[in-house]
């Protein structure tokens, strides 16, 4: 009823403000017996991290993720795991002049209208650094899922007007990337042409004060068919929720769906190959524009989406507002800000992906779990 | 776990198959002391139907409501409140072809890979019938949020290349058209010469054999800012799951999000207005590109987005598709189907947004709900 | 929220008022593949039914149960299950007499502080027929449970004073009784002697106009060692909720806890015997105090416990109340009335146990549902 | 799914081991704008540790509470608010010895069969020490109930053979002592005769290396009537799994329940009293052996039950078990260990006693919340 808990099976409850002392996550259903990776934790928590780049070794000792139960020797013991990250301290004076402003198309009023009362160090809960606890607990996730061989990506789609070509991905059965590529450049594009021109997008916007939107693809492969629960816990509806769910996510799209919406079935109905019948999962189609996911459960074939992400409401140009009595204020941000956020959202499409794909998974060929563990 | 029910405080659970003896949905938490308007069911049933025109008054018999439990003397009493609708009888001999068939772009091989079992008369749980369970669940919700002065409406946006104006509705504090103008063409499109371009593009799909996609808006206009549980059950994160849960919808936006995923806080922030805060309700902004929802909490404005369907896939164009057993074959569809099922997704979209709306007011300005009832 | 499902991963629903037309129950969550045994499902409808006597055979067509849906041609296809019957019309004058009357015992001011309404025909929901729908899903439960060598069994172990021995349960490695011995009594008790006993009390209690509370023990024989879900929902905890969740039911108690509550450990500890610990489902203990339970898991060894339901409240002794407007007034109930419900509890006892236990055993060693299906 | 998470509303996830580094907990539905007092909290905390004794100053600092989010300035802001206590340094070398025994009545082995791995260090989440967790979360929800009007309470009622009377409970309409009196003795009994004679009880058993089982009642006043949601989350359910769940509870009796189970109406119907129906909470009885709760929603009449507690397991006494192999040996405990735990569980029965009731109460006459707040 109050929010901060995902998933059902393998069930992650966030806690922590941007300015508190930490951010945490508690995780309850990780497999007993489990062999803990805090290592791959810590590389998501690396990529999701402000300031960071591609490949860098330098790493300085923030968000080091610390456990504090669930875990003995290495091994998941069944019991509630616990995650957190510490905040640095908080710059209190920095927040008390934006303590009784409302910022556009921020939380701000609405978490008034909502509570009553808000943290205005950093955002408090709406704090995009909230995002680290998902990163956290879809690492866990995510190393779970790799050992069943399936395995979630994502990468930066588009920047403002610079775009890949999403039609492209409804014509392949296998991961067009390695994460070599992806992270080959600090824009998570694997495309290097198009990756400079969205640098170029974010560059023109930060000159100006100004910030720009993007996309994101989410794409996962390994993962068998028939995953999800009809009719209103399909897998489809549970990625949607938890994309939408993310900081400044817009629009969630299920393979070629914006297309479709405009088109025919003779250009996007998915021909059914030849194929050995005798487990569903070696079903193939010619192409692939469901995305992976038929009648809300998935196909066998790659799942892809796409997440649409605002661009970020913090701009150094002027903007009407009220304060908190609602008398007009003209606001400007001063100092840092970040004039694009896609690059640092995708660990955390990959994180929301993994928590939806593994809570359909624990419950599906269940079997399969008891053979991952020693 | 399975998937049949939606929503926390007013749940429902939707049962029966396309060709079985009835649909109905039981809904849990409807507020005792309320006066049911079993009329207002029906007449979103009426929408929902196969066959329909608008504002015709000769109604055949078809999916006529009828009240299992709950309601005593047209009050309900809180108790579980059960919906029906009957089936026609199943014309099985029409099905024992299709029996075998996998179906592209269809539910058929994945329902084969989560259940190793399926209904193949008219699709079972997958078929669009369902939506019926939606609907009538979704006319309570709509009667109760109605009496609270919170008003849900959906209308046709576009189909193929015909389409209306989104960045249109981010400039407006009100819904632009009348349930009168949304129902005065087939296509439920307020627009008639876009009505009329509609047409034409399911005339030309329907000639070909071929179907067509298009879009839904989803608009609700009277609630109080503040709806909405952050961080995960959000309230457009909730619509989204909700949406996608809808056959054959595809994509999900929120306010201008498609459009500003490639454009900048500069054209898609929406400034706020000067504005009375003794009661958060009350903030104005000049655009609203944010769709009604900041942080995840509705800000007051009207909450407004669209959701994308692809085209039906079954269509009289030959398709490559294999049997149960792998087989290839050639499947082309005989007799009638529905070249475009959005003007009929319409009443389905109202009810899950009703559905999502009202489950969060339940649980918000709860002192209001006493208001509501004699 | 709204408190009229039951479980979590075989989810049931239950609907409809004593004296609405239907008593019906939806299931979420059985197993694809399985074939319903219907006639299983009648069996323990007819042990439930008032008027009934054990091993008749002339059964007249009340309490039939039907099936919409969820099953095509006898095979379970993963959808909702939807069981029903019928009730006999409601002589609502009987109750017109009494709708304004606040009968002692009875739920009918707590209806009224609740809801601001209520169904006064037969008690509404309230009503004890409302376990038909418990009886209904637990016997769905109860024959997939039997496949997997699980076995849910009740009988009457108390009425009044005549009582058979707690203390003797706990020295007991299987069910001491067979089904036959439980129903060579209308009591429900396999010891003969006691069962004339409890005779004697309840004609005692009938002949003054009263009424007579009891006991049934619940047994469950057969489930492997380790189900439950420590720390809050652990087995014996659900099974507390499930059995107090019954009308009338006042105490729940696991094993030997009334005793040991007053004891040592020195005698309600049970010592544990050399065993092959290559599985941990062949632990065996000395004895059974524990009622096959530790730390919220099951033992491996039997499951046992007893419910005691208090006297029914309905006696045409005088008592007294007030009516709607809180003017006194004395009650005397005429006409036909139960004076001891525990013979007819213990079908809805095993329902309510079945249904437990296979909501844990459908998370636990989920291999092996599988091996059930054809 | 995975039960280390208590409530709806007011929902709390417990985490921790007896021997990791903190017992914590988050709870998720606190209020925004609640004054949250800690002191409070750590108040109870100290009810709850081992070697406290009753109104003792001198307070060390083990068990101190600390918040980690949710709480900015001493109000609670509606984000998730999370409190920790330390542990003590784990001396692993004491649980070296048995961490390959299956210690008798333990959860030892039903530990390795659920998890296929445990915790040997003090019984990790099987440890007592995890109530720490419950009295947190139920310390702050008892001062919000507070607020509210609405108080709970436990004492001591019997340990081994020294009892009070619990019959006297079902003809008091207020809780018949002072916390004074309940925290008088170091046994959490107010009658100082029998409390004396439980020390004997007690030391008794700790001569002989023995321990002793108890009963403990709850009891709550203030709460308005019709709180609970039948069928199935009735208000007396909710408590039995929510008492069942503690550590060592073997049964769960409401009102008179087990007396009543073995009586008659005419003695155990609780007559009703002329009253002022304009409010449905007025309704009086003359006497409560229903305990407060009818037809699974309450009187408004105080809520009064009783717990269980089996003798703690581990007993200086030889006891027959086996190792991990199986192998057969004999146990005995050596050090301090407690020979009855009954005082200490007083405040973790008042725990889960106010997160039952302020789960319902926050759905119920919502209203109220709202004025609870400045």
């Amino acid at each position: 009823m109050a929010g901060n808990s995902f998933g059902t099976r393998f069930r992650m409850t966030s806690f922590g403000e941007s300015h508190g002392p930490v951010i945490g996550v508690v995780i309850d259903g990780v497999p007993a017996g489990w062999s803990l990776d805090l290592d791959l934790v810590q590389a998501q928590l690396d990529r999701r991290r402000p300031g960071q780049s591609a490949f860098t070794t330098a790493r300085n000792e923030e968000d080091r993720v610390q456990c504090w139960s669930g875990c003995l020797d290495g091994i998941c013991t069944g019991a509630p795991l616990t995650l957190t990250i510490r905040n640095k301290d908080a710059r209190s004076e920095d927040y008390q002049e934006l303590s009784q402003t409302l910022r556009p198309s921020h939380a701000d009023f609405t978490t008034m209208a909502r509570y009553g009362v808000r943290d205005p160090r950093g955002g408090g809960r709406s704090s995009a650094r909230e995002t680290a606890a998902r990163v956290m607990a879809g690492a866990v996730a995510a190393q779970i899922l790799a050992k069943a061989g399936i395995h979630c990506y994502a990468w930066v789609h588009s920047v403002g007007q610079a775009s890949m070509d999403a039609e492209a991905y409804a014509l392949l059965d296998s991961i067009p990337y390695t994460q070599e590529q992806i992270e080959s450049s600090p824009l998570r594009c694997p495309l290097p042409d198009i990756a400079l021109a969205m640098e170029n997008e974010i560059n023109t916007a930060r000159v100006r004060g100004d910030s720009v939107g993007g996309t994101v693809v989410g794409w996962c492969q390994g993962l068998p068919a028939g995953l999800g629960d009809p009719v209103y816990d399909k897998l489809d509806a549970d990625l949607a929720k938890a994309m939408i769910s993310i900081n400044a996510a817009k629009f969630f799209e299920l393979g070629s769906g914006w297309a479709a919406s405009s088109g025919h079935a003779s250009d996007y109905n998915d021909p059914i190959l030849a194929a050995d019948t005798s487990e569903w999962t070696h079903i193939k189609t010619a192409t692939n524009h469901a995305g992976g996911v038929l009648g809300g459960m998935s196909t066998g074939t790659p799942l892809w989406f796409r997440v649409g992400f605002k661009p970020p409401s913090t701009v150094s140009i002027d903007q009407n507002s009220v304060d908190h009595s609602g008398q007009p204020l003209v606001l400007k941000a001063r100092g840092r800000h970040d004039p694009c956020v896609v690059p640092r959202a995708v660990p955390v499409v990959e994180a929301m992906l993994a928590l939806v794909v593994l809570d359909h998974w624990l419950g599906f060929p269940s079997a399969k779990i008891q053979r991952l563990l020693p």
